[in-house]
């Protein structure tokens, strides 16, 4: 008799993957296992939720139907799941394991084409795989309030609704594997922008002398307004950097949309502009503040005493 | 015994001081006289309202208890006031010229200095002086629903109050002379920024093959959101670039926040990419485009084509 909810699986628990698998726990999902590259965080997250945390890649894929990834980076995805690496290593997807109806989900914010190789290799051995990226940060994830942005064959997005709407408030569906991930490197891109220019605006109005709170205001009612205006105004006035989104992520999102750029011979100097801040903030140290953290550089007497 | 609203003049009537004089005059104030370094459109706006087009300044302040001035630019600031030039020449303030109790309202975008010196100047001569700038467009002119931020003396504000009522929606008050301009700067810088950014990631969507209107929805619901985005983001993807707001004033714009900042000892590289732009989009003869113009440097395909 079928559970009333598929089983799942994590690989990788930093601290979206936990409140993920957190969330499903307590939407009456079983979290079978959960797997990190640093395994201590697995452990404590398998006490807290009663699971396993096996040692192997392939016990993760075995023990679940539906497995979430949650990885840093291309380098990772393609290391879990063994693309372009030896076949008899430790991974998601094995020459002799069976992958037969079991759904990958994978959620980390990678470049378009590992998804499709993802997809390739799934599908191959009769798995379904669906990209699911989030625009969206680490309480939202604890709350199943994500947005989640989703591409891949149709089949797999019916079949991983369930535990998508578990997870996010919005889901979108957004046609094949790959689109969402441009769409996220390009939600993240002018973001960015927008949050590197917001901090040049407040910074210089501090600068000459003006009350920010008043500037904000006008900001809000005006062209200069933005959703990181709400998000990371009075963050950058009042120089609370706790991170939710580290400016190490944003230097990496802007440089995956400068890349497909590149590739697509288009010049974008404000994508360029603002990664360069973000490279100056992770080489002066500043990379695990919030992005808001830029506002450290443009505004009048912060410069190298950012961090506080 | 008095009118029930003050008697008004303009020097400036281009398409926003035509429509800030018709709104008044439709509102019940006497609009005695329009002054235009251009003498066709004070011709054919004094022939609408039914008042005077005299050929010197000193007429213009002579005919009303309130001067409203929408020029150009600093340099236009300066001649209108005969500042820093000969006293002798025609100007709305001259040697031998009564303001005594005139109010002056200056609705341009120009630096905060000037509006610095204006103020010594008038108040010199024993009239009122508050700088009014606009953070809207010609429609809003036209409708009475401008966003004007004011500075200068609190008494000059007051007394200017029944007109900017009659003009616009939103009238704030942001302290003394140069700070509307320094604010309305910065709102620009943003907003230009905004707009430059908006485009490199609408402009990328495209050569990715995304589906723009799915885009600008994914946008508009993440932290990509913007007030441009609502309103350029459409005419971007349909080339619908009449103007409202000029590529040729946002590049001035910018150019005033950016001589701010150089004062200030501040480096903002998001703002100089973007006047950059708009300079760009000057030289290759787009400038009078509307700002949302600047799409036709970054989507594939447009380039030199733009204009369309």
């Amino acid at each position: 008799m079928p559970t009333p909810n598929p089983t799942v699986a994590f690989v990788g628990v930093g601290r979206m993957g936990a409140n993920m698998a957190r969330r499903l726990h307590e939407k009456a999902f079983h979290v079978t296992a959960v797997f990190d590259a640093h395994r201590p965080l697995a452990e404590a997250l398998a006490a807290e939720l009663g699971c396993a945390a096996p040692d192997k890649l392939r016990a993760v894929s075995e023990s679940a139907d539906t497995i979430l990834t949650v990885v840093t980076d291309d380098a990772a995805m393609r290391r879990i799941y063994s693309i372009g690496g030896s076949p008899d290593g430790d991974a998601l997807l094995t020459a002799e394991g069976d992958v037969q109806n079991k759904l990958f989900i994978n959620c980390a914010t990678v470049s378009p084409r590992i998804h499709l190789e993802v997809e390739a290799a799934v599908v191959g051995r009769g798995g379904f795989v669906l990209e699911a990226c989030m625009a969206s940060s680490i309480p939202q994830a604890r709350d199943g309030t994500l947005y989640l942005m989703c591409a891949g064959e149709e089949r797999a997005f019916q079949r991983a609704e369930p535990v998508l709407r578990a997870l996010g408030s919005t889901v979108r569906y957004l046609g094949r594997s790959g689109n969402a991930a441009k769409v996220k490197a390009l939600v993240n891109m002018v973001m960015n922008i927008n949050t590197a220019g917001l901090a040049e605006g407040l910074g210089l109005g501090a600068a000459l002398g003006l009350d920010l709170t008043m500037l904000r205001e006008v900001f809000a009612e005006t062209g200069a307004g933005s959703r990181v205006l709400q998000t990371d105004g009075e963050d950058m006035q009042n120089r609370a950097h706790d991170c939710y989104f580290s400016a190490a992520h944003a230097a990496k999102d802007s440089g995956i949309a400068l890349a497909l750029a590149e590739r697509a011979g288009l010049n974008l100097p404000l994508a360029a502009a603002t990664k360069a801040q973000y490279d100056r903030m992770v080489a002066a140290g500043f990379g695990e503040l919030d992005k808001s953290g830029i506002a450290e550089l443009t505004f009048p007497g912060r410069g190298r005493s950012a961090g506080g």
